[in-house]
């Protein structure tokens, strides 16, 4: 059985190579640009790898994304041998490092930090009216795996937390809203948006100046899921004109972020380099190697993707 | 039954009135200056009251502190009347927003969000090195009840968690310190130090350049209880070495924090107007509310202040 390797950097292949052979000494690691006879490869673990470097795998079995995100193959998959699954990375490492970036800027917002920042910039000792968490209405867009954590202790902590997805997920402790038709009741009730959700055509541009208006004002809104989701000037617009009090973005439409971006230097935007939920190689390839193992001994694995959903 | 209110504030006392008022139909409210006569006091709610309007008060059976420490009655407590209970305030609304500030602020050193904001002012896209929630030790020195719902918490997402108490708490899923002994492994150990300990002899001064010489390289210091635990010069010192890579600050030596002090520009301070507990009339008003009629009924309070250690 043979594994090819794409990760984008030749450097992060050698880490991965190493860690994925101590979990699975039987199984034959390929990094690019080694990988032999595309024939040859049984399995792929990739990000971002070029379309004709898997479209010779004939034999492909499986691929698996190394990251949550499996929009980098949706153009790839229709070309690809029929059967072939495509399994996302749902390290839980990955999910507890999201679960840390949402509770935070959660409550950076809730407790005015950006407005304590500029105070603190003037030498002013001055209180801020506080509100409780169960007055902070809190909506997750999208309640996958890597936002379900986050949402569960954020309701455990108090906070008033509903959640928006294409079919109505029903979690205890939130109210479910669901598809189109309940997305203006939704964001009318979110003072702080916290979005996950995968780039799919039906996200692609989804919160935008109409959309965005209906947020309550002085609404905050956290992307941690993908870019496109958000039309990044009518935000700016929105942040302007003191509609929205702030955004923490950590996805964007181009990455990196082009350094003439206006987001950049916005006073009302904490603004990280796709950071929220970084890959760890020691457990990610450990997530990996599980995957693998199970497809070897004929079982399905939790997190095969729906590439007519696109996640 | 007569009830004593001193705020601090004239306006502050009008909505404590109105709020104790609804809850306590029967008692008797009497809001500075209008004490009367102070024999007929027999309960006080109070918060930094002159010393000699208590004195007068010699039939007084309780006083409940309008903050969670009690330093403001240290030197009055002395002159009471023997066998006057002071209480202290635990209204588990102050205890929910401790709770917010602790783990947003021991959240913003885990995820390096001055270094990130610091790279945001520069329009880089750099990421940099993560760590595992797992791999972070945070240390509490305190583990009263405004600090263990935080500790709980951090301790459940995967922090590797201790506390340091005068006697050695222990809780589970924490290493516990105790006392002079322990101290210096316990600093050692503490990444991220997070104190919520009462102002008190032992604890005055208590971080000083020796102590938090023993922090590991790169700890950052989290202070929400009194700001007499550490020498403000030598926490700067610290901070300007890069021994220290950051603080959260929310009480000072001086409150008001004196507009001169270089706290206020320091890049790695995060430094707040004593906002991480603020008291809320309507939930604190309904614990003070129980605490008198606890008392009235010969029950014992749960937060009698032990005054020979000060909380």
């Amino acid at each position: 059985m043979r594994l090819g390797i794409y990760t984008g950097s030749r450097e992060g292949d050698a880490e991965w190579v190493a860690a994925l052979k101590g979990l699975m000494p039987d199984l034959e690691l390929r990094a690019f640009p080694d990988w032999g006879p595309g024939h040859e490869i049984d399995y792929a673990f990739v990000w971002q790898a070029p379309a004709d470097l898997l479209q010779q795998c004939v034999n492909l079995k499986a691929i698996i994304s190394l990251g949550a995100g499996v929009e980098h193959l949706t153009d790839i998959q229709s070309a690809l041998p029929e059967g072939v699954a495509i399994v996302r990375m749902a390290d839980p490492a990955l999910v507890e490092c999201m679960t840390e970036y949402v509770l935070m800027n959660v409550l950076i917002h809730h407790r005015s930090v950006l407005d304590y920042q500029e105070i603190q910039r003037q030498s002013l000792w001055q209180q801020l009216p506080a509100s409780l968490a169960r007055r902070r209405r809190v909506g997750f867009m999208g309640l996958g795996n890597m936002a379900r954590p986050a949402a569960i202790l954020l309701a455990d902590m108090g906070f008033d937390v509903a959640a928006w997805t294409r079919s109505g997920h029903h979690q205890n402790g939130m109210e479910s809203f669901a598809g189109t038709a309940d997305l203006s009741a939704f964001l009318g009730r979110s003072d702080i948006l916290v979005c996950l959700l995968p780039a799919t055509p039906a996200t692609e541009g989804l919160l935008d100046a109409d959309t965005l208006a209906l947020l309550p004002p002085g609404a905050a809104v956290i992307n941690a899921g993908r870019g496109t989701l958000i039309v990044e000037d009518d935000l700016l617009a929105a942040l302007d004109s003191g509609h929205l009090s702030g955004a923490s973005l950590d996805v964007f439409v181009h990455e990196p972020l082009p350094p003439d971006s206006p987001l950049w230097t916005h006073p009302r935007v904490i603004l990280t380099p796709h950071m929220a939920s970084p890959s760890i190689v020691e457990s990610a390839a450990r997530y990996a190697a599980g995957v693998i193992n199970q497809l070897r001994n004929g079982a399905v694995p939790e997190y095969i993707v729906d590439m007519i959903h696109g996640y």
